[in-house]
């Protein structure tokens, strides 16, 4: 790796060496468990929960807001975000534990239902947990839920109002250059284009855990940096549209022999991120994000700027909007005048 | 705040009726609560998988066909269905799992973003296990999922695949018929605007129980009888569409003060049924059918029809089928010849 500069975030390698000093003596103390990688402890110390930012029973996940550091320095603290989100079951290790002697408590039974709260040994149980340290007031407002309401954009609208709203706020993408730079998650890239115009990465989302099949999700990000979203399509994106879609789908095929008729490859408006990016889901999952008010299928994208090359400028676009969102104020407030 | 996305799985609201009925006597015996209950067996011995009937990874659940007892009797064994499903996390045991030293693997990071693998404690590690024992023939259809696979027709596909294979079913819409004649549900009709071409009935959809809001659920029926789907539509109907967009919105807002931005207004391609209808579901709830890959908003229906009469006649559009449909079949010998 050619690069002098020195990075101010941690990369992924460097945090390993750390740890394999730090660890030596403690990992054979702690008893290190089946996991390839040493136990590590989370980037802060202490975690105070002030508010839940989001919780849903329905996907077992939850965004917690804590304030982390606060025994330190001048006693403030800083905040974190930490989602936790239980994993969903592969089925070779339930087969397994179904065939012995599962630790079981019976809650009641009726006729031939019986139901049961079943404590699975270690490696069925583990959380997916992602940290975000430092937080800042952008992310907790990410996060947080917050009721919608659907706003219709005009082309008009998106050059006089939503443009210049996006071009005032400051949301870094660093991670997502650091991606194309590959001067972080180097090793988890599944395929690339390395064309700078017509190019892509394509790398697992940090959503899937790749450890089964049916909520796979990968993202592929296109090298150029001047596209931030479906609105700047034109038919000069059409090839790298269409290698995204054809060689994405073959990669994917090639990997993890997903055919292209059981993924879902769509691109969101708007998007969390203003660099032009594509999802690819499987198509039995039900990924947060695939409804009509967000999703739009590449295919279709490719095909309506064959039809009509100004169609992602003029044509009007519907998403949600939180409530308190003040896009949405400055949006309804100019379809009024 | 908790998502409010209600169950599909109507067993599921009984069974927890039941649990607390039989939890009353049991539970004191069996001591069942915080796990202070003598551990239990399940109710047969062995489980050879069969067949994974269905899985969400999004839900984390597992629905597993399992043949049991297969070393007793007459060898052949018995049918057993176990369904498990991971716990939502409740605030008090995370916040309590945070402040510590959580056992962690670090997976990657990248900027300001880390995530692990997390392996909690045994009280926040428990799987809610169904048992269904013996199991039927009936239960094992209901609780299988079919692979979806996705499919692309044209134009053309519609005309001499899809359209020539619906008409040789015979899905009797008599249900349609009487609820637009006021032969059946009159009373729940929300709002008529009877013209016979351009008219329609707003009545809340049958998955709702209006009970509350926030999975309102309500459908525009078309009078006039000869629009199967998407598919016919011209500009002809756009008096129609335009009628059920805005005078459907307005009878919601009248009757339960609930605004256009708060609700989406869609068709499904395939519909579920061939008499044109739209859906009218609170923009918070996601209901099924909601996909990219089924829905199309009812703004850019007319839209499309506004910009090119042959729209629908000619563009190629995107569905799911499941993979023992004959259509798929069908539609994917024309696509390779």
């Amino acid at each position: 790796m050619a690069d002098t500069v020195p990075q101010p975030n941690k990369r992924k390698r460097e945090v390993d060496d750390e740890e394999a000093e730090a660890l030596s003596t403690e990992g054979k103390e702690a008893g290190v468990g089946n996991g390839t990688s040493a136990p590590v402890r989370l980037p802060f110390s202490g975690f105070r929960v002030k508010k839940v930012l989001r919780e849903s029973a329905r996907d077992k996940i939850i965004f917690l807001h804590g304030k982390v550091n606060e025994a330190s320095g001048d006693g403030d603290g800083e905040d974190a975000i930490v989602i936790l989100e239980k994993t969903p079951f592969q089925v070779d290790h339930v087969a397994q534990l179904l065939k012995g002697s599962p630790e079981l408590q019976l809650q009641f039974s009726n006729d031939i239902y019986s139901t049961y709260r079943l404590f699975p040994p270690r490696q069925l149980s583990d959380v997916k947990t992602t940290v975000v340290y430092p937080a800042t007031e952008k992310h907790l407002q990410k996060y947080l839920h917050r009721d919608l309401r659907l706003v219709r954009e005009t082309g008009d609208d998106y050059k006089n109002i939503t443009l210049p709203h996006l071009e005032s706020q400051s949301l870094s993408i660093q991670w997502v250059y650091n991606i194309l730079d590959r001067k972080a998650e180097a090793d988890r890239i599944v395929f690339e284009n390395p064309d700078p115009s017509d190019g892509f990465v394509l790398i697992p989302d940090l959503k899937w855990n790749q450890q089964q099949l049916d909520d796979l999700y990968l993202i592929a990000i296109c090298h150029r940096r001047d596209i931030k979203s479906l609105r700047d399509l034109t038919p000069e994106h059409l090839p790298l549209l269409r290698n995204i879609l054809q060689e994405g789908q073959e990669a994917i095929l090639q990997r993890y022999q997903v055919a292209g008729d059981r993924l879902r490859v769509y691109l969101h408006y708007l998007p969390s991120y203003y660099h032009l990016h594509v999802h690819f889901t499987a198509l039995g999952f039900e990924a947060p994000g695939t409804g009509v008010e967000r999703a739009h299928l590449l295919a279709e994208v490719i095909e309506n700027l064959e039809q009509d090359p100004e169609h992602y400028g003029r044509r009007t676009l519907t998403f949600a909007l939180r409530a308190d969102d003040p896009l949405l104020a400055l949006l309804q407030e100019a379809q009024r005048s």
